[in-house]
């Protein structure tokens, strides 16, 4: 499990802690705040805090002095036209901070969204802890022969059995030099007195891609709606997909309204070329449509029998 | 004043709906939530929103699971720590909403800060107020003759009547025209029912730029510090510092250790080149030291002893 | 015509002054630069500098060493593919500078484009031109019945001219007036010796939105196509529209083949939502689909028809 | 050597193309481009492209149609005065593109700047090269006694060749246990036809993270003098430092004026609190001051002390 016992203690403490407010407050969310929901082996996603709700967006839209003063499926409406038509400013005015636990090469995909604020555990300051990701042997996945950037069959008998024991034994290792180079315990204290060990920022280099780190990821909605329209998507690597999946949970309590116009109108949404179009035109005309003389190239034509749920 | 009766009455409902929150809440921020702090003649800010306290500031720089579990002035030393050096990021994990009323000119200067979120009151979809900003007479100051874009003295006499009757004339006349291009009464019917009226989206630009516009303006506490460094900046044009200045009494109020850092360390610190800072060791190291000889421009040595509180 | 005959000479001095390059180079492009593209009565987009072409997309994605060492048709079906698949990094790498005189009101909707580098003319420190945008008579449309930021029907006879008339003396009256606070002829001197002149930053707020200012504007492609996606669309204002159209020719003439691909899969594609996707999929089956049944709002609803080329 | 000979031979071709364009250029940019300059034991930094020079800041500060038109001087006084009171938005102006070739924990390092564009060569889709970053023996350094992180004495004798040998080693090991995951030549054919190879997106997460990845990186001179006074500064880890040092160089080619000024006004400058100023201020009037009744804590006072070049 994720947490120490120290850790759920803070947890607990924290809930413990109720105030008052005048804010826009959200009890969905307030009933999941601070809680690790668990990803993968050794991570989790948790909120830390938030600003804003459905009605801040409504607000924001119409520039107004109050909240809520139309009825709900105006303020349903106006989410759903905002959305389908991309405006992203008054979705920018609500916010939500997390605490993610992930290895690391997940975290080097997920940094790459620019537009957030992100505070790390320093391994120049403090030590990592011994965690690292092995997949589970159904994530065991063999390349895609048709993509380079995808997985094939899952990966059985002895392959399989070697790959999670070379991962496994390979990150142990370099775990265990780290600390040796180090040269400290727990405590802080010199494993062996006779030496000085390795400076922080340099003995981390000797770790494996799959160790764990953490930080404090904060963004706004719209740009949360961004990051989770690449990450919860099919071509995502499984390992950051799981946290977007996570992420999808707390942001359906926090939003309810946003989160649907952003399941129907993006999620779920699919994006025609202009050729495409004329293709879908002449196919509603009664047209008998092929490739050839569609105007696509094989790989555009295949993609558009995919989104229309047809034989290619 | 800024505020219309049914104004009051929405601020004054949403001040009345309390809830429970487990999030980290300010009571001397909460006491200032939604209520408008008076700026120039029609304009004001408020606070609608906030995220985080001097304690998550703490928490970010550690990435820890819990709050506040050091003394209070490990967490003061760390706050001012992290500001003396620059370190940017535990800042940005507070987030505030003003709401603001502000003449388009000065709109114009503020939304230069890119790195915040805006949701601005659509002239081409509503009707601006009939509201412009004049001067107050203190306030009608000459061109500066020796900053090309700074103030000089304050205009006397038949000068400055002139110059506030031509400011209230243009703008109330532009402002009508505006209104009879439009053909559009406050109920929304027309003026003139034979005339069409004009598109929103084009008669807006006989406005003139002392017209108040009003937007929902959010940021973070890092990118706030820099806004307030230049926009509180005695450099900084009348119009927007006084808006900085009661932004400045909400952070005090919401964050008061991050705010005396700021104080500290970035309102009132100097900076010092490396030709400067060879100038002040010599004097140090008791040489009389003067312009010429100095490594320094005319200009630079001016700066310096300004810095100094010397005669230069 | 927007230059004077000095300016003019600036930009022919400029462009006689060649130099050798290693640098990516399109003569296309070349060919345009420095050069004003009229927009409007008085502005004008010009493109100053550029780095990159459609090469340095490709040499991007790959994060390859050199430059051009596939096949074209290679190239182009991987920038198709990239734009096809909103893959954004690649386009970040070009990188292009405009110099554009603009009405303040469009330059106020133009600014909302925050990853962009601006520098304007500041009227604190200088004093603007006498130029104002008069819009066309063609352009002087009505409010839309329909949309309440949009156009309607053209304005005619009485109703227009009187229009053109206001829009012109207001602007002309505060420019004036502008001016005569200023107390600054063109060479700098007192207009009258016994006044002061009020501070420029002042006196610039007498200036209706129509008057003209001007910037130089950097973006990379990437943020250049999602500019000119939303303003060279047809409910963009026609004002900023123009300069979109302008600013799309630049574009074609540098990086053809991404321009293609821009054309292809974002100016004239289409995004269904689920439903509308749902829906499709049944007319496409042959069943005959309505409004009623279809899961789609009236507006929704029109909006697919559109999309489809049919009458709703 | 940090090249391959077809890299190296890619590079000659780039530099033969040479091309006559209108742009500012820079021959001694030009003499740099592409070329690569070493860092650590297989790394480099190398210049793609750039866009202006020192007189681009120069006139996107003064909004002008032609360049040059001042006095040298002139341009060099307002270039000082831009960078002296922290104006960014000329220096945004200039833009600059490496190739970097680097250790991925500097690469976590570097990727927190975010106002800037990147390309990372992808693990996802390709296979990384067999190179990783062992510290040269001076750099084997200690963990600092009174720096959390920063570096103390370097490693001797024992010690320092057991780190090395854990180092190379656990690097070798992992590196060669994912080429065997991968079951992949260096021709793209299995190595063992009975095996199918785990996907290369998991097969990653066994290097340590000295390995070497590699990146386009792009950014506007604003931007890379906030890099670089960062990372080239004493406190910045020796690894990333090294390539702000080389970075340093080809900026000093690029706007010699521009460069001159940061290293006067920002790389040598120091910030004094008001606290601060207020010591020097008492010290400058002839009193002798100590750390108790100065108002500094007793590391204020020796960041003091260290700034003036005394004793502490």
């Amino acid at each position: 499990m994720a947490l120490t016992e120290e850790q759920d203690r803070d947890i607990e403490a924290a809930r413990a802690a109720e105030a008052r407010t005048l804010r826009p407050t959200v009890p969905a969310l307030e009933a999941l705040l601070f809680r690790a929901l668990p990803v993968l082996d050794h991570g989790f996603v948790r909120v830390i805090d938030y600003m804003g709700d459905d009605g801040a967006v409504v607000q924001a839209a119409r520039v107004s002095y109050g909240r809520g003063t139309k009825a709900a499926n105006e303020d349903r409406g106006l989410i759903r036209y905002l959305m389908r038509h991309r405006h992203s400013t008054p979705f920018e005015m609500c916010e939500i901070k997390y605490h993610v636990k992930l290895p690391i090469f997940v975290a080097r995909q997920w940094i790459r969204h620019r537009t957030a604020n992100v505070n790390e555990y320093s391994a120049r300051y403090s030590i990592l802890d011994r965690e690292f990701y092995i997949p589970a042997p159904e994530q065991l996945a063999a390349q895609s022969s048709v993509n380079r950037q995808g997985r094939g069959a899952v990966l059985q008998g002895a392959e399989a059995a070697r790959v999670l024991d070379l991962l496994r034994e390979d990150a142990t290792r370099s775990y265990g030099h780290y600390i040796e180079m180090l040269n400290e315990d727990e405590g802080g204290a010199a494993i062996d007195p006779a030496r000085q060990g390795l400076a922080r920022e340099l003995a981390r280099m000797n770790l494996t891609l799959n160790a764990y780190t953490q930080w404090y990821w904060k963004t706004d909605l719209h740009n949360l709606f961004h990051f989770l329209s690449l990450r919860a998507d099919a071509h995502a690597q499984h390992e950051i997909r799981v946290y977007a999946e996570a992420m999808l949970r707390t942001v359906e309590a926090w939003v309810p309204e946003c989160f649907a116009a952003f399941r129907d109108y993006r999620l779920g949404a699919v994006t025609l070329s202009a050729q495409m179009l004329a293709v879908v035109q002449r196919m509603l005309a009664g047209e008998a449509v092929a490739q050839r003389g569609s105007g696509l190239s094989q790989r555009e034509w295949r993609e558009l029998m995919e989104m229309l749920g047809r034989q290619s």
